[in-house]
């Protein structure tokens, strides 16, 4: 058994959870902030078999991989038209950093 | 020293956290949510030495363990009378999913 | 790599986070209740070359360590008198309580 711990942004939260139940992991879900991950950020706990931790790596990676987004240009309101950008900019967004730890025991009561 | 983290349905957790402190284990609690366990859970972080890791199941144990409850009925209100079930059901409640993780090193500063 | 978990009271916390990213650890942050330290508190987690582990846990001891603080006396609003001490008193705050895990692998994507 393995402990997976992925802290990844919360916009990939819902989808790596639902993906996540697709093949049969099982997740705990914790609110967290910043540091590795600019915004809000959920940290997932994942139990699972040796055997199946890459494809557990995989599944995160797919979900959450850092990318470049092209943002839509938002309309200054009031004084702040000289930091304006009238055209669709690209922002990275996502990203996980991901723990695999060793575990002794494993228990379900 | 070992890493307990347990993860423990919110209904239990009031109680499992008396219980360790009463047996002088010392625990953090984390809000977490789903997966593991259907409804909202709490996710303990417990310190202990190796020799006292076996209590410290157990008592997760006794409080913690699945087991059945007898729900009573609830009336229905509006026009659910189909799936009105008359008398007193059985539902699972409890269960923790319980992960014993090494330790390099412990401090308390 | 190691995964350092710090358990560090609310106070000082912010103070820890800036010291943090001064020295370029990644630090991710979850709300905690009770149990290790007596109010609200922060749980930290950490990953880090094997080689920094010791300048972490120098960076939480300077920064949150259990030490006592002068408590300027509270007027006593109602019938509360009794209890009333006119001085300046010593209470201890802070503390932190870390644990230091192996990692067998570490990922960001
Ligand atoms: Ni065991
Ligand atoms: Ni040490
Ligand atoms: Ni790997």
């Amino acid at each position: 058994m393995k402990l997976i711990l992925a802290v990844v942004q919360d916009q990939d939260s819902n989808r790596l959870s639902a993906q996540l139940v697709k093949h049969n992991f099982r997740a705990t879900k914790l609110a967290s902030t910043g540091g590795f991950l600019k915004s809000g950020n959920t940290t997932f706990i994942i139990g699972t078999e040796d055997i199946r931790v890459d494809k557990c790596l995989q599944i995160i990676k797919e979900n959450c991989q850092s990318r470049d987004q092209l943002v839509a240009p938002v309309s200054p309101m009031g004084g702040n038209a000289d930091s304006y950008v009238p055209y669709p900019v690209e922002v990275a967004v996502g990203g996980a950093t991901v723990f695999v730890l060793p575990i002794e025991h494993f228990h379900h009561f």
